[in-house]
């Protein structure tokens, strides 16, 4: 058994049996191997920021790791702004990029260059594995370390010769380190301060966003009168009917000081302390207000359900009132298309058990509004702010729940940084529905262009915003990369549109056009 | 005036007044500046790789630097790749690369990143700037690493607030370094070898690539008896009929040993030492032959093109005889499409002055022998082996000779990294012709495959090869981006394409269908 035999092998006894990938000659003897073991199911992307966020939004799903397949520090380096999406998201993700040969390093071949310097930002576990005995226990580590609690990106560097060199066996899996566990005086301190009467308010991030935690936070909510706050951005938000609704942080930092006005207790849970997306000329980074006082629950190295449930214990709030989103759906919209009536269409049509992949940033402003009352769903966003995860994570996210309709709502500009992931949609024949909020621009920037303070509206500045010469037609580009598609202009052509490719299997895609924003 | 007018100020005045942008929030105020520095014009990508690979084509024509503008780490990640390749090309390159205002990064919002770590690899100058004082001055000294006598790229990480704090002062332009001078023992050493009877060998790279150099080798050859080889994969050869030809040395290490058997005294002139480009079980990655010296006549730190003139003096061979290459055209195609039918009709209609980008691959082979006696042109290859250069440095070779007319020469696979390149020449009018070879796989795997030794030929291992399922569409995938396409079948059809597209000002894209490599 060669190196990568063991080490697929490997994988697949640690439950990694999904591999999205972008080989090239360095990684032929992995490709080599998947005929021997057939457990592995590869996934093909054409570019790696496709398979890097495939694996972000498998592992989201999923909640245990994918592996990529990555072809050296090029490739790596393809797939690394969606990396640092996942490590945002603390996703589990196994990282495998392959490398030259040991003895072939010295010669500074072209496509040679310092893997692990390009790997470090994105990785909570990093190795490069030299030897083809020390291999498959390095794949059984890597796993074990994304598979820890507060997940990661887990990256294993293999060289060719690693690979290809016979005389492995399979390692068996290795356990993941346990949370931490909870902290009783940290419970009884956060308890005192919520029953102080000064007001409060809960932060939920991370693993809390699910229904456990959003039931515990309610309770903790309803005893208390705190505020049920979460995450800007979650990276996995369970909501809809039946289920205690969250207030995200807004990311304008104006209205985010309007959530949080006169907070006096902000309580941590497995989120980080608010703070502002970008620097604004002359405005605060630290969204914490005066004299508030800022308690940590518990981090992703915690348990973070489990101390909210210590808190409701606490608080003796195991049988409170738990307020939850009622059922409701916008009327099916008519008339003009904009991000209103795109919004209702949404509301009006998402399918029970959709998972929503939500990139449609300016455009797609109102989409969460109006989906607060359909049937559960959950919510996927842009964890790390680097645009172009949508369709990869609709994709991942189809490939690790099959049976779950994916509605990926996108921006023009962002769809352009990963569009190559409808031909993986199409190829695999995933469930996913992706609608392409066009309005010609880059939106979120003319918005920007003022807050930031700068002299705007000059018409060569204006013009770096402006994506309408030529205009793009996703519909052509759907089709060329094998996705049947529709183009909306008015609400009724989206209704239609997305009933169609909701009752349908396999991938489609809508392109809404939406007003101009410049 | 606030550092990013006087940064662009202080570019223009350097020289560089072309800048390749995916600008976001924390770069709106170079983008507000643009209004006031008219000179600097700026050309905006739908993806960051794009735009770093445009800044290659474009510095290797221009031999003077554009500059990048990308987003944070993620941006910069999105770009690596093409940067790699412009690193491997020794091309200038002023990367600029924004980041969080200075007092925002302690917070570690969702986009941070340690911007330094990710530019490391690809940069041979790197520097964040602190302060709006020092930026000016910064940027001057950019401008000169990028080009010093090899060129290199040189980022400058730029906080947000450095950009828009009022105060700064445009600085003047900083000399680049002087290349070594030409050592007269190392040139003598060098005389004696070619002139000692043994067989003997120039390696040819870098800067030797063009007229000058290629007639200083082609009068030492002539004296000699030394053959006149050439790196695999040049940044920039200049060749056609009326130049001396240079044998470049095989991607395939069997054909290589073959080019360089018996060779007793290889010279390198701006080029390392020949190796294998990927290491093969039980092949050698050193190509060098046993019982062979290699002798360094230049680096691309020294002057290598007056070394060689140097050379010729000391042989007493400025009067030698230069073989040229004659001019000859093959005939135009008829019947089937394939990689020889393919290669006669750029070869029978190649006009005068183009600029060729070669991305090829398998499929483009014989592109190379069909243009050998073509009336003058440049051919730019893949430098670094980080597939994905093709479109953008096509892109940029367009901006840099807006009267020239370029080829670009693409493979499927590869072109599928940054096929939003073809937006950008539309917006732009750039006068580039895209051929897309399309054979639905990546043929130059299964080819590397079998050189691994891998067990090849099981159907999940052949499938991560494939590209036809879903065929891709890429006359659909053009017209999506608003370059007018059309698709080839036969030679007849790729003829007509041909002389419609070099007729016409404006990008073209053909699909060239070409028999599946699987």
């Amino acid at each position: 058994m060669n190196g990568a035999q063991a080490l697929i092998r490997t994988l697949v006894a640690s439950d990694v049996d999904v591999c999205f990938a972008n080989p090239g000659t360095s990684e032929m003897h992995f490709v080599a191997a998947l005929d021997d073991v057939p457990e592995m199911r590869c996934i093909l992307a054409l570019f790696e920021g496709v398979a890097t966020g495939a694996a972000d939004g498998y592992g989201r799903m999923a909640e245990r790791p994918a592996a990529t397949l990555l072809h050296l520090g090029s490739g790596l380096g393809n797939g690394l702004a969606n990396l640092h999406n996942a490590r945002r998201a603390f996703t589990p993700v196994v990282n495998i990029v392959g490398d030259h040969a040991t003895y072939h390093k010295q010669y500074d071949a072209p496509l040679d260059s310092d893997i692990e310097t390009v790997a470090r930002n994105v990785s909570g576990w990093l190795r490069t594995t030299t030897s083809t005995e020390a291999l498959a226990a390095d794949a059984a580590e890597a796993v074990a370390a994304a598979r820890s609690p507060r997940g990661c990106v887990a990256t294993l560097i293999l060289p060719a010769d690693v690979s290809w060199t016979e005389g492995a066996t399979p390692a068996a899996p290795v356990e993941p380190t346990a949370p931490t566990a909870v902290d009783a005086a940290v419970v009884r301190s956060v308890a005192d301060a919520l029953r102080s009467g000064e007001k409060g308010a809960l932060f939920l991030g991370g693993r809390t966003m699910r229904e456990p935690g959003l039931v515990a936070a309610a309770k903790v909510a309803s005893a208390t009168g705190a505020a049920m706050l979460g995450e800007t951005f979650p990276a996995r938000l369970e909501r809809g009917a039946g289920l205690p609704a969250v207030d995200r942080l807004s990311y304008l930092a104006e209205f985010a000081a309007m959530q949080l006005d006169a907070t006096r207790h902000l309580v941590l849970v497995d989120a980080k302390s608010p703070v502002s997306f970008f620097a604004y000329p002359g405005k605060a980074s630290d969204l914490v207000p005066e004299g508030c006082t800022v308690h940590v629950l518990a981090t992703g190295s915690d348990d973070p359900v489990a101390a909210l449930d210590a808190l409701v214990a606490e608080l003796g709030a195991t049988d409170a009132p738990v307020a939850v989103a009622s059922p409701a759906r916008p009327d099916r919209p008519t008339g003009p298309l904009d991000a209103a009536s795109l919004a209702n269409a949404i509301g009006a049509l998402l399918p029970e058990g959709a998972i929503v992949v939500d990139e449609g940033n300016t455009a797609g402003l109102f989409t969460s509004g109006a989906t607060a009352g359909c049937p559960r769903h959950d919510w996927l966003t842009l964890t790390g702010g680097a645009i172009g995860i949508g369709l990869p994570v609709a994709t991942g996210a189809a490939v690790a729940c099959p049976d779950r309709p994916v509605l990926s709502i996108e921006a023009d500009g962002s769809s352009m940084y990963t569009i190559q992931s409808l031909w993986t949609q199409a190829r695999e024949g995933l469930d996913v529905t992706t609608i392409v909020l066009n309005n010609r621009s880059y939106a979120v920037l003319d918005m920007e262009l003022q807050r930031v303070g700068a002299e705007a509206g000059g018409p060569r500045a204006s013009a770096m915003l402006d994506l309408s010469e030529p205009p793009i037609d996703f519909c052509a580009l759907a089709q060329g990369l094998g996705v049947p598609a529709a183009r909306a202009t008015t609400a009724e052509e989206l209704v239609a549109h997305l009933e169609r490719a909701f009752a349908e299997p396999g991938p489609h895609l809508i392109e809404a056009v939406l007003p101009s924003r410049l």
